[in-house]
């Protein structure tokens, strides 16, 4: 089986020994004739120059495999026409999940109003988990498995979906219930993917429907939130704080307000990040399924986009 | 059923509703005959003043039930004869894992190394839960719900107590491996009680066993822990941080230098907060034992002291 190796070069030093320990039976190449390759591996930024990636002459690919979770970058992209699957990592859900928890807890436990000044405040007592509010904008893989982590810390957690689909333990809500889904949110993650639906969805608006105090956490897609809109809540104190993982340009600039704002919070896109150990099975997984001709693992719903 | 309440006069507007709500038929009395009681509520600062509660006048009282799940301030008062029973509240234990769990993952995900200043560091990536290291020493009714939190996120515990009694998903280690369990220790947790067998225990050989880096979360006992050897640590920079929730003297003085030094964070005695509405039913609980002269909960072992 050859596959061809579509991603920036150091992605190549960091990905090819995990990928052939996973699925040693592999012949991952980054050159060769497109024609005889059995399948493609592809990450955003391939290929370099800021072109876009011309799937056309792979005639033979019966999978196009992402790195990334995101397929926004390629969805889009019409010479396109093979089988994609989206990185569907167990390791990237528990990060994502890791991840979220923590900063949940920050807030929740009020961490940032112990001031070290030398006075002893001991009547701020947080309530337990249980009577803390958390919604989970978006409930696919990732929105199930932080609702997961959540819920088992106690945190009464509310959930909200296109479908609004039954996910245990999580009062979900659908569509038309997302004033009701902000409405109660103490504390709000967004791991919404960027379709044309959810591309703005955090406009001054919707945010305006958040309680007074509530904190923002986006470690889903930067172009759900209207950045301008964001900082008008938190300077007229309405929210409490932001903690912004994604952004409409990564890396983000350095003159960004975002980055100074004292109640913002910004980390660099990790999140999300793909453990190769435990991501590498599951291309070698896929891989096999597309020689054998079974289902494909995580194929991407071109019509949704994700 | 006459019930005697022995705490500073803050603590009856809190509780006496609450205890009056959990258990309708006691009489709750700050004043009376001693021997008309037939049980005592506890907690340090009874009587003003500083002098020693003096409890023999209570010779009908078949339960002394203290507030606080530490009873170092009472176990060794010699007029003491009756039951005595410590608070195991299942909120605070609760309360206490959330503590515990919330500024882990501060530490894990490394959230303290996101300078926000411009500079985008995506590098920085936290192993799993599962590759971090947590021990906990002491490992009584909270010691086992902390690790019972952990262990719900991932994160590879082990537990270390003088009996070393076994705990489902902990390596447990006894008395006589404390080295083996300091120096695995990437974070350490004291919920150690204060006995004559605990105090100092963290003194600066045990703290040189932790391994370069290690962060320290103190929500247990302030006696437990050297001061300056901790200090010590810091300015060297072997260990990374300290959480403080405990001290020898509380409130922690103005002048202490934990409270402005760089790498330690002081939290006022809130991480066992008693949570009335879950603790209340408890006490409610042992009363009605005591009345029926059946088993009581949490009775303290006074050669342990705890």
């Amino acid at each position: 089986m050859r596959v061809f190796f579509a991603a920036p070069p150091p992605s190549w030093d960091r990905w090819a020994p995990a990928l052939r320990a996973a699925c040693p039976e592999i012949e991952l190449c980054r050159e060769g004739d497109p024609a005889g390759f059995d399948a493609v591996i592809y990450a955003p930024g391939y290929p370099a120059g800021g072109q876009e990636m011309d799937f056309r002459p792979f005639t033979n690919a019966r999978l196009v495999q992402s790195l990334w979770a995101g397929v926004e970058r390629i969805v889009g992209n019409e010479t396109l026409t093979q089988p994609l699957c989206r990185m569907v990592d167990p390791g990237l859900a528990q990060g994502m999940s890791e991840w979220c928890l923590g900063w949940t807890m920050r807030f929740h436990l009020g961490m940032d109003h112990y001031r070290q000044d030398g006075v002893w405040r001991n009547t701020l007592v947080p309530p337990l988990a249980s009577g803390r509010k958390v919604t989970i904008l978006g409930m696919g893989e990732l929105g199930r498995a932080v609702a997961a982590a959540l819920r088992g810390v106690g945190f009464a957690v509310t959930g909200w979906s296109a479908s609004g689909r039954a996910v245990p333990g999580v009062r979900m809500l659908g569509a038309a219930a997302l004033a009701q889904a902000l409405g109660q949110a103490e504390v709000l993650i967004s791991l919404l993917p960027d379709t044309p639906q959810t591309r703005g969805l955090l406009d001054a608006r919707r945010l305006a429907m958040l309680p007074r105090g509530a904190v923002l956490l986006n470690p889903g897609r930067g172009t759900v939130l209207d950045d301008d809109a964001l900082l008008a809540e938190l300077n007229s104190n309405r929210l409490g704080h932001a903690v912004l993982d994604v952004f409409r340009a990564e890396p983000l600039p350095p003159a960004h307000p975002f980055w100074r704002h004292q109640r913002v919070t910004v980390t660099p896109h990790v999140a999300a990040e793909t453990r190769r150990s435990t991501a590498a099975p599951v291309v070698a997984e896929n891989l096999r399924r597309a020689m054998d001709g079974r289902p494909l693992l995580h194929l991407v719903d071109r019509a949704r986009g994700y």
